[in-house]
């Protein structure tokens, strides 16, 4: 079962759709969030499914055809967005670091994301930075759930880059303000529920075509399960929410010298089993015509 | 002008309530991020107060009287809790440190947000420690704003308590973990509109009584209206967004040797002008009755 968040139409308007094999099904909810706080939602998408087929019609069933799928964030409206950082063995030990006994945790918030194929708009960063992700989304409420309950909670799996500002990022200890730029992190663009899925997934990223990064989860550290069940050992997570769960090697800040990204530079996600984010970048200084920006916290002077 | 969010009632209703001198008078919005969201909510505030002093009745107004209020958090439902840090000038030159550039921020949820007046339950944390704040209500959408646009865009001020799970928060190089446990951050009693304030606050912090912090926010090196400019560059503020804006010295943390709270410890957060908050601390080990924790990353073993 694979699911979908798409724009349709109308300016802002979205729409859950289910993906068939020859387009997106329509579902009565706003977005893929909104479907799966639904209790029924599994039983609502198959009965779509089976509908449209005995329709017979796209037309009739109101079908999207593939190349007119317009993505928008997967979970527009996701209470919480939480992202595990430094999570790949490999890439860890490669670094010669020790494994970690707990898993870094940031937030992000709903207007972080954006869309699968959508432009990336960063004003005021000279520094960004790719890190391709395995995306886990809740299905069910969660609170302090062991790790088998937090493994039969996950509603699927998606594709996300966590774009982080490397200058922002790094300006304090905390990485936050560097990650939490809106609609920089695209994820997408649909979800895979666990069932039609392998359980193990090969994350890449290119920029402008070129392997940058590559990973197996296998690898990780801390596994969807385990983070959701570590997450909610201190706050509920529910139907929507979305947890990152790492990048592995191969980021533009590691590379000697660092090599960050640039106006017009198209960045892709890949993960096979799943999909493909494919977003152009585009930079624009702080005096740029496209923000109207003052300049702030150059000095420490107070208000 | 005064704003609070009460319980009234049934389970889990609340409501917005403008302040009078003699008690709380129901606003038709479900807590005061509501009442912001609606661009006339001053006059609504004040069309309610001028109907209850001509009605001159306090049953025929509604009004619930002071000693019956009992406080949900002032924002159940904000989309972004945005926390600073390391942020008063006078505690960070006695510890000697240099004054910070950037303003360090990390992200809480509207979960870990609680009453001014709850029980703040803690599970699986034997170092919960107290940071005394002033809290800042946006009250106008800010995206990339300038300082005199962000001080235009002060809804008011509010008391807020930081409580931090040091053990957590020190678990890695992120603090979220440590300071997003659902319930733990008190937040109220009420929001005072900047007019009905002299702009600049004593933030006090007591443990049983007694006096463990105290600082002026003439001091912070990032005033309201500069966090919140600054925070306006990389993402959008809504109404009912909330910036709390870091901690003054005398942290237990800090002290030597550290002290944390206690099982029945009462802790008071007070800023003169505002109100005050008086939460009693409950903490339950990982195993205790009041949790069905299961053990979770004790070791590295991946999922």
């Amino acid at each position: 079962m694979k699911l979908a968040t798409l724009r349709t139409g109308a300016k802002g308007t979205t729409a859950a759709l289910a993906v068939g094999a020859d387009g997106y099904l329509p579902l009565p909810y706003a977005n893929v969030g909104a479907l799966l706080a639904d209790p029924a939602w599994r039983s609502i998408v198959e009965a779509t499914a089976e509908a449209a087929s005995s329709a017979g019609s796209r037309a009739g069933a109101g079908m999207i055809e593939a190349e007119n799928a317009d993505f928008a964030s997967l979970l527009p409206e996701a209470g919480k967005v939480i992202c595990g950082g430094l999570n790949y063995a490999d890439h860890i030990l490669e670094m010669g670091r020790e494994l970690p006994n707990y898993p870094t945790l940031f937030a992000k918030h709903a207007d972080t994301l954006t869309g699968a194929n959508d432009i990336i708009e960063v004003s005021g960063s000279e520094k960004v930075d790719w890190e391709a992700e395995l995306a886990v989304v809740v299905g069910g409420p969660l609170y302090r759930a062991g790790e088998d309950q937090a493994r039969e909670a996950i509603a699927g799996y998606t594709v996300a880059n966590d774009v982080s500002m490397r200058d922002w990022q790094n300006r304090t200890l905390q990485w936050f303000q560097g990650k939490a730029f809106d609609a920089t992190t695209p994820v997408g663009p649909v979800l895979v529920t666990p069932e039609d899925t392998s359980g193990t997934f090969e994350v890449r990223g290119y920029v402008n075509g070129e392997l940058v990064q590559s990973g197996n989860t296998d690898t990780l550290v801390f596994g969807p399960a385990r983070l959701l069940s570590y997450i909610s050992q201190f706050t509920i997570l529910r139907p929507g929410d979305l947890v990152l769960t790492g990048t592995p090697g191969g980021v533009g800040m590691g590379m000697i010298p660092a090599r960050f990204l640039q106006d017009g530079d198209v960045l892709t996600t890949e993960i096979p089993g799943i999909g493909r984010l494919e977003n152009t970048i585009r930079i624009y200084s702080n005096d740029g015509a496209a923000a109207s920006r003052t300049p702030v916290a150059t000095t420490t002077t107070k208000e």
